[in-house]
């Protein structure tokens, strides 16, 4: 199950996840404007899962008018449909790119760019196979049972997942992982999300409040608790949905460890620590009620912080695609980076050599 | 606003807590089964306003037949209502108590059972208001924000409330009290009746996912928790609303205080620890969904435990009417306990000889 895919001839195909959990619905983009109407109205969200499709929207552009003028104007078009998502402006900006090195347009140029999306969708599924197994080393025995918060799986990337990339690591190992899923108020990723993935994948499951992890983790019913991350600082600081720091507090309390799964592609050297990142305000509504229904009261103020960050402190190993990070997370973050940044660039430097190859 | 009052000559008046937050709706209950099915259907809810309901169930049982085999009758209607409600079986043992003590049935048995429900529910909020006092007293400095858990107020009382006393407390106090109200998943206690009673009373306060407390806490914007409990074991630990443990656990990592407000009649010392709390769980409905709305997929697993255990070591101090338990809690709830007792049955045994001299 691919949650963005290139489906010819209609354009991409993206599981619409507004639809989730009721119906399995795909929506089939055949123009620029219908992928960044799909961002915008978060048919499709998660940052691996954002950036694949707005790099498929690129090659939806080029389809149409494969010149690097009408290139700059669709990456003008999705770069505005959700601003603050990185993994959006990087999959627009890498495709231009390439475009621009290329030194063609037409149908040469439309061609290449299928394929780069291509290989963008391919390297994040097999980045999280990679942190998959990372994970899935650190967790001992035979039916761990493993607390999960918000959705880090096949439908916030391409496929697969980070955090819960090291369950179906363990699932597919055979080792009958169990998790504890927790319905990550406000806006339920856990409950909608996260319990459908995993139902469909058969990995046995329990859907529970947020605030039942600590009556969990203080009975011993807990191995490791797992997540995701937005960004992670160089200090190993993690920023990612709101109630991953209260998790992780309870979780060493308890002596339970706390593993962050994120790609190196998640780590931002340029923020030092944690106070360096801004946590985003979401509306009333989401807290204010559920869906269309409203349970509290008319006219009620409320604070509604999307993220949190846990201190580095807290968090007992960060798992790449790279390796596992351990504390003094400094050094491990950075050298984690470097090889990841150099693994992009070097794959990246000799598919442009081919395909410049083949121009000739 | 009282939630449970003696209205003649309907006979009982209740607010019918189910159309909470949309509408203030009262209820009128004529008959014993008419105020069984308020408490079944949870239209009053929160154990001391079962208990003074439970107590004008009798009263009303007396009017239309003031004997005692109709009034043992009625007991037995009324605690069939909730049957794991204390505070309900107390109540009716009380009332039938005074009836047999009185040795008289008709006219005047039915006057003094009112006279005696108007009591009870008169003491309970008395004993609010001396918790209240008692808990405004730990609270340092003018505009404090305090946090607080489930709904522990008005509604849940005959009038002002447990830890919701205290902020009342403030307020009245001109302190200048703001609340973070959590929304308490899954019944949303906190969302749809702490909002409401607030907003109403004109107290500031914003509303949060009980999972945005750490962040909350962490940047040094909550002087204090509040909330209630369900039973306090003789050590000290608090068996409360699901969500208290992980509460507390981040309050004390971040050095905020948290107090537990609980009349002394909450206070088990026939149990000596947690560990000996049974936790109900409920439906997987409260979790699968909000209200009628589904959520999660059909089918998900779901585990509900409706209450948890906070060990005593996270809990700052316990608030009584009788004043405020530090550790350690052998010694301080025992005194407060026995205190708390003695005025009971002072107070009881003058009314009761009153009640008596006025048959002779």
């Amino acid at each position: 199950m691919r949650s963005v895919s290139w489906s010819p001839p209609a354009g991409v195909r993206l599981i619409d996840q507004r639809e989730l959990p009721q119906r399995l619905v795909h929506l089939e983009c055949a123009t620029v404007r219908e992928v960044a109407d799909a961002i915008a109205t978060m048919a499709v969200r998660g940052a691996p899962a954002i950036g694949a499709t707005a790099a498929y929207g690129m090659a939806l552009a080029a389809r149409s008018d494969a010149t690097l003028a009408a290139l700059r104007a669709a990456k003008a078009v999705l770069d505005a449909a959700r601003p603050t998502a990185v993994n959006l402006e990087w999959a627009t900006a890498h495709m231009l790119r390439v475009a621009e090195a290329l030194g063609v347009e037409g149908d040469a140029l439309a061609g290449v760019l299928v394929r780069e999306a291509d290989e963008l969708a391919d390297d994040d599924v097999r980045v999280n196979r990679r942190m998959g197994a990372n994970g899935a080393a650190l967790i001992d025995g035979d039916a761990p049972n493993l607390l999960h918060h918000c959705n880090t799986g096949s439908l916030a990337t391409v496929r697969y997942g980070t955090a819960l990339g090291i369950v179906y690591a363990l699932h597919e190992q055979g080792r009958r992982p169990h998790v504890w899923v927790d319905e990550t108020r406000p806006r339920l990723q856990g409950a909608r999300l996260t319990a459908w993935e995993l139902m469909r994948a058969g990995v046995p499951m329990h859907l529970v409040a947020d605030s039942a992890s600590g009556l969990l983790m203080r009975g011993g019913r807990v191995d490791a608790c797992v997540y995701g991350a937005d960004r992670v600082a160089a200090n190993g600081d993690v920023a990612n949905k709101i109630g991953t720091y209260n998790l992780s507090v309870v979780a060493r309390e308890n002596g339970v460890p706390c593993y962050a799964a994120v790609p190196t592609s998640t780590i931002d050297l340029s923020v030092p620590d944690g106070d360096g990142i801004v946590i985003e305000e979401r509306g009333a509504d989401e807290v204010a009620g559920v869906g269309p229904r409203r349970t509290a009261p008319e006219g009620v103020q409320v604070f509604n912080p999307a993220f949190d960050v846990t201190p580095a402190r807290y968090v007992t190993a960060i798992v790449t695609e790279e390796g596992v990070c351990r504390p003094p997370y400094e050094v491990s973050l950075r050298q984690a980076k470097e090889r990841g940044e150099a693994r992009v660039a070097a794959a990246f430097e000799a598919r442009l050599a081919g395909y410049k190859a083949e121009q000739q």
